[in-house]
């Protein structure tokens, strides 16, 4: 028996989380939802996926277009087992009594806070915890990103002290409002960042100051990791570790990859649909241990897909008996996961 | 028997040939050529291309990278029925005593002169007339899409005048040296521009002046075309027209559509390789008829893709006796061309 | 006896009147006004222009910060004798009423309908027709650079059609908010653009098409101009007229211009000041005159400033007895106005 | 008797040295050079700048163009009692010769290595060190800007390690060839960046690490500075020391600047030639403590500008008796720098 997704709002992170959904052998799509028709309604009708909208007035937009619709999103809701809320930041809360009312299980993205869900998941920390919850908050690109790579050494090396900052992307490539169009905005221009704390939402036991800003920008952010080690360690034992975590990427040197754009460019090359990188890029050649026990790197985070294989881990973790690594498993050999060079 | 083709220079445009050639069931890719390592070359090897090296001393560039070298470009050249030269602007004029020595048929691209061939290609136009040539030049991406919506409205309504401004990408997607980063710049600052010219090297007839200028983004250049047409037409009547024409996409206002960047999200939403578009993106909604005679529209041309099913239609073209239509057919099945909404 | 004007709204057109009005031998700054508090609010303490507020609940975040409030924007308009209202669009028409309570003549910017005032201004057009006027509407910063060059052309040939595209800057150098950052956006979708219409409220008789894009940049929009003559002339004849007008510039070949970022620099370079280009820049090397009646021109308008000495004109063709030619003579002298070259 | 100063190459830095000096009571231009002709040599004429050229084979395109040449450039190191060398990086070295051949000083910019003069000048730390030789380098604008508040807080609380990351404008306002467009760009791809050991040309002591990426910006880079004290700190202490060199803005916080672009356009409103900010741009608002003894801190540093000053003392170092605070004292009197609010 397979596991019944909806998918509430079918943007950037919902229609990748659906399409990942859709392959993977123990769930399936419910419907998926829209406010306004525009050019993801064909998608999801080419899919195959239910259309459900918020306010049945819009209807006729969407039907002379040729795109039926299904129902309401309370008629979705009562179909699935499972909701995945990739509403925009604020509306998932607003969401919350439906779901309560309906006893249906939701998913929240980064952009809801953690006092939302009250747990804050990664498929690397803290899978096991996510069961018999209705309620899980899966982190933000750039916090899952973070999560990976510190984790992965503190639990080998030992972590003192991470100090982050991240030069993140002004908007999605399909997106022609946002901006800056020739400016670095400091975001916040406070310091630290939010993201250390958020960072702690899953790891509370590590000490991270962060700080962010904006830079005009499509696809990727770029963060410079700082981790003050609590013992020696080597560069080489740093790219052992990475190379022992299928969503932790590590690009060689021979690729001559060296910006978020010929990256980006590599994920079209081989296939990835929408050009998507669900591991963390880090750069190979980028990794470094200066004076015994701090480690650098750099490393791109593909702001739209890095959470899309942890929302698909996550409904497994909630609503199914599947251990961790059998999950990770399972979702990335169902996405056709070929290590990147 | 299939046709044997060989690709000079795996970049932009030649791994998309590549691609393409390797899905038709008459044609088989014998080898694809690069300068030097990079992440290119796995994806050649991923894709099964054997690779050949212009100069073997990089041999060992690529063979510690994992990546075996068939042998030189010389080697390729012997192997093939026809080579499609996708080297850099000039390098394929330097190719061609090359090509003549082993008595290979090549294609080359837009940026070589038309003089290099003294026939530039148009799949729509002059298919029949490439048969039996050695040299034939596939007219660059902007020529490419001018040529489709001129030659459409000229032959069923009739063309007394064109004026077209050509808004152009600075760079490709992967090209991390190429600005402006926040310039409008003229080029040519002269008018008209070379670009009338040279859709005149496929319509001899059409008389037509050009301006363009070149902006900071990635995806796509823009034109704006205005056509003084011999008799009076309807907008509903171009429609129409252009809906006959596989490669001309019109983008319905139902898609919400209305700039480059949603144009790409949408091929890659629609799983097109690459996200790319070989048609023109004819924007419906602008297709205007003033004063009775005067036809105005937006489209949008894919720098990186247009030319890529012209590329597999001249070989064909060049190298069997398959006629325009057919294989025009063949070229889009095979790539699974669907209609953009 | 000096023209007391008041300044409502002191953003990217308000203050940059407000330094040309205060340069004036014969008008006075009586006051500027501000929303909230920021950077401008230093810069108009430091120039010496008594700064008032519409909301006095915020009086204390300026006076913390060190700048004194001189009243509302009522104690203003009642200290003037003319308003440039440089508010955001839209706001303009709210304001009305409060001109026409204290009888005040006010002028407004192009983001405001023609409908607003029933009277659009061009100081080469028809200055004297803004005498006794309350209000005047000076046009955008596109439609003033467009008809500058189609009303000089217009009066010494005559002009039969013009057909314009203008590719404009997605948001201002200091604007962090808007986009796009790597698109090319067509706005309006449709065809012809509103900015034909804009032109013919203050030249009626010219029949004009148009179309427009935005693009990611912050300086200067650049317009393709073809104009259809209505008897032959030569590139020559068209340069000629262009260097008798001031407020056309013509940026000439052995400066090596040829983009807007390059412009910019030149401007700054000689001193002019926040960089304005007061002039349209039209790139000598650009007009062209194809098949004897056809003219063909690139121009620069930058949108921050060619509407700055228009306003002040207006202010004396409202509410003095200079005519346009020392009008314009005066207004280019108290700038220090040298020619581009 | 005034210090006689050639300016070899009259380009961004150039220009803006050849400015700051001619206002200077103790100095004056002697001459300024240039390779080719453009709209600089129009510059440098209306400024009165004796205009040199290196090969008088291009006399005839300056000429033409109005624009008289003094002679060669070796006429014009003849003049000079010391050079200012703001060639491209790399010429500086093959200059060296001429300028050793003519016993005339030169000061080399921050693209030349710091051996090709064996001291690395920043006003605020070696200034005395400066007298009686015969070649110094003033430091990049990157490293002028982390050595200004490095420097301040080691003098005042003692640092321990600096961390820093910089991120980079991808090319200047005028240059219309560089990228990227839409990338984030990893330079150097390696870590740490050779920025750290260009602050120990200057500072030897200082343990730094530095990494550094370019962005699709043309304003100022942006700076996060870590450093970890020698003993526990106030964020009040650091401001109060900042606020006492006058190389060191305060942006505060009333004046809502967060970004790059936003400076700029304050840095035009209050009249700074070329929109320049001589001195690091540090946001007050940023400036933050963390664990008592970690200083964490953004700053703007205007890649054209901060070199400006440093050129002009360094010249008073090498070749007159005044002292360091003196020299810094007249240098910003006579350009009249205000104080950033």
């Amino acid at each position: 028996m397979t596991i019944k997704v909806a998918i509430n709002g079918y943007g950037t992170i919902g229609k990748r989380v659906a399409d990942a959904v859709a392959c993977q052998p123990d769930m399936e799509i419910v419907g998926v939802s829209k406010t306004s028709m525009n050019a993801d309604a064909y998608v999801a009708k080419a899919r195959g996926y239910p259309l459900y909208i918020a306010d049945l007035a819009k209807r006729p937009d969407f039907e002379t277009a040729g795109v039926p619709i299904a129902g309401t999103v309370v008629d979705m809701i009562a179909k699935a087992d499972i909701v995945v809320d990739a509403t925009p930041g604020g509306v998932g809360l607003k969401n919350k009594p439906m779901y309560e009312e309906h006893g249906v299980r939701a998913i929240y993205q980064g952009g809801e806070k953690h006092a939302t869900t009250g747990f804050s998941f990664n498929s690397s920390v803290n899978y096991d915890e996510a069961k018999g919850r209705q309620f899980v908050r899966v982190v933000s690109c750039n916090t899952t990103g973070l999560v990976r790579v510190i984790n992965e050494v503190d639990r080998a090396i030992g972590v003192e002290k991470v100090r982050a900052v991240m030069v993140r992307r002004g908007g999605d490539p399909g997106d022609i409002k946002r901006g800056p169009i020739d400016a670095i905005v400091l975001d916040p221009v406070t310091l630290p960042s939010h993201h250390g704390p958020d960072v702690q939402s899953v790891l509370p036991h590590i000490n991270i100051t962060t700080g962010a800003m904006i830079v005009p920008t499509t696809f990727m952010h770029m963060h410079t990791v700082q981790m003050s080690l609590k013992r020696p360690a080597t560069r080489e034992q740093v790219i052992e570790l990475f190379r022992g975590h299928s969503r932790i990427g590590l690009i060689n040197r021979a690729a001559g990859i060296k910006s978020s754009a010929e990256l980006k460019e590599h994920m079209q090359d081989i296939g990835r649909p929408r050009s998507d990188m669900w591991e963390n890029g880090v750069f190979e050649e980028s990794i470094s241990v200066v004076d015994g026990t701090e480690l650098w790197l750099f490393q791109a985070i593909h702001q739209e897909a890095d959470v899309v294989v942890e929302n698909v881990d996550a409904i497994r973790a909630m609503a199914s008996d599947v251990p961790a690594a059998e999950s990770i498993r399972m979702t990335e050999q169902a996405l056709g996961f070929v290590a990147v060079k």
